[in-house]
């Protein structure tokens, strides 16, 4: 399997933009890259990663600036051997989440997001095609009904968890353990308020926003 | 393996309230424990409920008015045998989900619930108590840790998530396939608004709010 990871290098992670200041997301979403590409090393596959502009990376990179959905659908319109696609923010990933992953059989094998989105694909059909503008999920199970092809779905706290939000921040500090999960460890701690849990600033690693 | 399922029957989801009236609180809670109890059967177990007040289920009820810490607790310390406990809001449950948690071994088996909850426990071991307070992921793994009982996670998104709050009721309508399912279905559709996933209302099933 020829597994892709895309990544966004020129504006990521905006929905944390209440919490982090920009250089601190850019930070964070190199670190939760290079978790992602660790494990997926780690079960063995050597992955590529398919970024807007040109990063530095332990592994190839293409460079492709047009939006998600177009990219990996050129990615899968010229694949000759299954495709798996992983999102970069995958905080909380392990090799034994992604090994459940790449051992599930079906044409194509989805995991969804938390909210309606598709966090990670395998697709062993080579007229399956994604979309990832609003709840992808459902429009991938139907994308993938519409060409004839089996779709197994993948049970997975860990890979179902992006992390996009404030809250999310909390995740990767409960169950977090790679660079990522260090990173915010760094800066944040789990907080619980009125019964909720939350994280909060540590006073020593003030943001520069 | 007893089975039990705690129950709020008083104040059922409050954190809804601001989706739902009172009587449709009670209402989806119904359904999401009818849901819960219906997939262990299926798993071959035989539940019971531990409920905060007399409840008409199919199942054995015991009720304790006492808080869930306390109530848990009194039934890990009365087992002679393993004992699972499982919560009642979890509305994307299947049983090949629930099987996952009662084959992985563990002295103490734990699924994290989002936000630092803890959905479900299987303990094998006569020591390990709960606290539902907080961050209750945290305090059972310590709790296992100081009676020198072995952990192990269950990495399921359906088991993840709990039902408490209006971005939940999303996850119901994208992978719910039970009664709680059909409960939402009936009243919400999702919505995409500004690129976020969320409910809204149908017309024809206005709240009495």
């Amino acid at each position: 399997v020829r597994v892709v990871v895309p990544f966004d290098a020129s504006r990521p992670k905006t929905r944390l933009a209440d919490t982090l200041d920009p250089a601190e997301r850019s930070a964070l979403a190199d670190a939760m890259l290079h978790d992602v590409l660790a494990a997926l090393g780690e079960t063995g596959v050597a992955p590529e990663v398919l970024s807007t502009d040109p990063i530095d990376v332990s592994v190839p990179v293409t460079v492709d600036e047009r939006p998600l959905t177009v990219a990996v659908n050129h990615v899968l319109s010229e694949a000759s051997q299954p495709v798996g696609i992983v999102m970069a923010d995958l905080a909380l990933v392990t090799p034994a989440a992604l090994d459940r992953l790449f051992d599930t059989d079906g044409d194509v094998v989805l995991v969804p997001g938390r909210s309606g989105g598709t966090n990670a694909i395998v697709s062993r059909h080579p007229d399956f095609r994604v979309d990832y503008h609003g709840v992808s999920i459902r429009d991938h199970r139907e994308n993938a009904s519409l060409v004839g092809a089996s779709v197994a779905e993948v049970d997975s706290h860990r890979l179902s968890t992006d992390i996009d939000t404030r809250d999310d921040l909390a995740e990767v500090l409960l169950h977090g353990a790679g660079r990522a999960a260090e990173w915010v460890e760094e800066r944040f701690s789990v907080e619980v308020e009125g019964g909720r849990v939350g994280v909060t600033r540590r006073a020593d690693h003030p943001s520069d926003q």
